[in-house]
């Protein structure tokens, strides 16, 4: 007899329609608003950089809406992704706590990034869309769109923030072998590059500036859209299926989470895996505790403030609802790139303003700490991203030990860390450092900000 | 209704014992010889190197030998593997063949190696083994074998070929996270590796030398054992679990495959897919083709010969019957560096002597060509190793299809080329070489052998 580790489901079981939690949130997110009137936008509006398809879900208010075959045969890739009862890990951790986490690093691309990446590929190729433009931190999201533009037969063009494309040149080699084409942001490509690099020629990029630049590609070629991998709620829609299949596998098990937990960067993680059971606390049916998960060098959600901020940095998007630390904030250089991001997307911050969500902040350390025990105890090294919640599942474990109380804990495992061993070696050397925040810098870069309070 | 790709098992399904194929060989293999009397040895002779029930397997003629539940149960944090039916690659390649394969890259260390790694921990742990010296090439086995031995409290200690511990870091970092201390090899640390650096202190390594420093450290040490990742009789056994589950995954899909490819290194892998099949054509029940892949540049397979030879470049391990280039033959740097291997282990090269399996040579272009092809079709970026076996399925898929007739065909897609990107981009920019070994570079290296002839 062997003791069961994984919950399995079979291909017919890939959930039918993505979960849109704005349909049962008590307060709606507000609206975007134009960069320049800062006025309600409409659809319309969007028309330049995203297919009417996807303009519809940014702003359904629909609580179900159904995936597409053609995204269902592709999901099938590595869809569904197993859930694990993560016996070693509990074990080592000497707790009768239960512990289960989805694994998504399954995925071609290694992460969860393709559940949105085929969508989003899928209605650009049915609306003639000819080429994509994205930006991409550390590699996933870039690496997750040129795999399904490769698929549709759509180009695929890649502003890869600078940092990550001279110390991650596997990412950039995987988009390469996928088909795309990728650029070292900033570029002298765009106008938003240009004029970044003449004040800073060596400035070594962000998040913020990417977006811009493919922003601007997008708004200024017909052919042409661009494609967001967080933030935007069609994006944690697409993610939904994370959870659904977890529902499905958790009653399989007979079991239901106490507390979720996901790291957070934009929030597609953290709303792919908690929105589906969020459903049932909306509904009054649970009281599930969700947990989003930060680094403390770029604290948004626990100390950012929650007013209109743009997306990007030259201030091109739309101004969205958030919680943000301001879009000029240039993060610490940890590993986690993918958390590397001012802001939250309206309907995250929305949820954590009603306090339906929580969120904590873990240091980098404390996650390798983590990410080490678990590579240990369970086999697969994870991404830096993934080791934030890891880290907190050992918080409310020792929390739930010392109540002496036993909860069942879900967690999103988000991705392999097979691209970011060079951050394991720094911290098996012992020359892994935290980044503070001082107050002083976080209320220097809002004081920045001219946009709408709310 | 989305067309089914994926063929999936239980853990309850994992297999309960290995085949071994060698009770059902019309000819059994020969037997090893002693090194320097060069008359059949017994088990006894590899008590310093194996705790006894390796060296029980190692010699049994049993057709069936039962996993232990604790090994089961270590096998299930990533088994069953998953089988694809290849729907995106039969769709590039026009063909009605069907093809299907099994995914061996889902285990935490990437390939198929942990099948024997963790067997071969276990049964070290349970004789009481405090450490275990192994060598390894590109990495996949010395990363199984740290894994394996973390889990069971065994120190691991990895002598790495010097061209790959520097041109592949993150394979290193891998070992190191999973607690191993690894070595460039050759080392100062041993006889062997001292008197290599005596006549060249700039050598590169090779997988010959680095068995020589690992045997030497476990012959001279009490509490320290050695282990292998392929050629040898019971790692192939262990290796069979990947074809019990492939025919039960077939069995579902209601299929069985006309021909089974695998890359051919030193036979572990291979072994693995087809030996549970070439069962039935043993006993006459059918009649499968069997093909194992080499690549061109290490060619012992296709332009070897079959005697006696060690396998170790210093010439410290039994002797073994076995389809060899010379135990001094040195590859070409191809990117597969786990098919750099001089010679094939017994049971296969008695297999091939014997007509009962097929061998190919291919060049590393057409490899890599294919493993794009593949890498866009079904998502995955193979290994280099693996990508032997998908160049195979294209030259069978061709056949067929010029011939008019439909195959069923089941490759072993070994492990995934995370780790080898750097030898996709040479590809891709057009840098990657052929290497050719001419008749007199063979004609060379086996004129140096005195060993027995067959």
């Amino acid at each position: 007899m062997i003791q069961q580790r994984k919950i399995l489901l079979q291909e017919s079981e890939i959930p039918t329609h993505w979960y849109n939690i704005v349909a049962d949130m008590p307060n709606k997110p507000l609206p975007p608003l134009h960069p320049a009137t800062k006025q309600p936008i409409g659809p319309e509006a969007l028309a330049p950089l995203f297919p009417m398809e996807l303009i519809k879900q940014e702003v359904t208010q629909e609580k179900w809406v159904e995936i597409p075959d053609e995204v269902r045969n592709l999901y099938s890739i590595w869809r569904p992704t197993p859930m694990f009862r993560a016996i070693g890990l509990e074990k080592a951790l000497g707790t009768n706590c239960k512990i289960y986490y989805k694994y998504e690093g399954v995925s071609p691309a290694g992460s969860h990034k393709p559940n949105t990446a085929i969508p989003q590929a899928y209605y650009n190729y049915k609306e003639g869309v000819k080429k994509i433009a994205t930006e991409t931190g550390a590699g996933q999201w870039g690496s997750a769109l040129s795999f399904a533009c490769k698929l549709f037969g759509i180009d695929c063009e890649v502003f890869m923030v600078k940092v990550s494309y001279e110390g991650k040149p596997y990412r950039k080699i995987m988009m390469n072998t996928w088909g795309a084409k990728v650029h070292s942001s900033p570029t002298n490509l765009t106008n938003a590059g240009r004029s970044i690099l003449e004040q800073d020629p060596n400035n070594p990029g962000s998040l913020g500036i990417a977006i811009s630049e493919a922003v601007e590609v997008a708004a200024t070629h017909d052919d042409t859209k661009y494609a967001l991998g967080s933030v935007l709620n069609h994006v944690l829609m697409h993610q939904t299926v994370i959870g659904l299949e977890a529902m499905k596998q958790l009653e399989k098990a007979g079991d239901y989470p106490d507390i979720i937990i996901a790291p957070f960067g934009g929030g597609s993680n953290f709303a792919g895996i908690a929105f589906p059971f969020l459903q049932n606390n909306l509904i009054g049916k649970q009281k599930t505790r969700a947990i989003a998960v930060e680094p403390t060098s770029c604290p948004k959600l626990t100390r950012g403030v929650f007013r209109y901020d743009f997306g990007d940095t030259v201030g091109m998007t739309p101004l969205i609802p958030m919680y943000t630390l301001g879009h000029n904030f240039i993060p610490s250089p940890i590993h986690a790139g993918g958390l590397r991001y001012h802001g939250a997307g309206a309907i995250i911050s929305q949820l954590l303003k009603d306090g339906i969500i929580e969120a904590d902040a873990i240091n980098q350390t404390e996650c390798f700490e983590a990410g080490i025990l678990f590579s240990r105890a369970e086999g697969v090294i994870p991404a830096p991203e993934a080791t934030h919640a890891i880290a907190e599942v050992i918080r409310q474990v020792n929390q739930a030990n010392a109540e002496g109380v036993s909860k069942t804990i879900l967690f999103n495992l988000c991705g392999h860390g097979n691209f970011d061993l060079a951050a394991y070696e720094q911290f098996l050397n012992g020359k892994l450092v935290d980044f503070e925040v001082s107050q002083a810098e976080i209320d220097a870069s809002l004081s920045q900000l001219n946009t709408p309070i709310i």
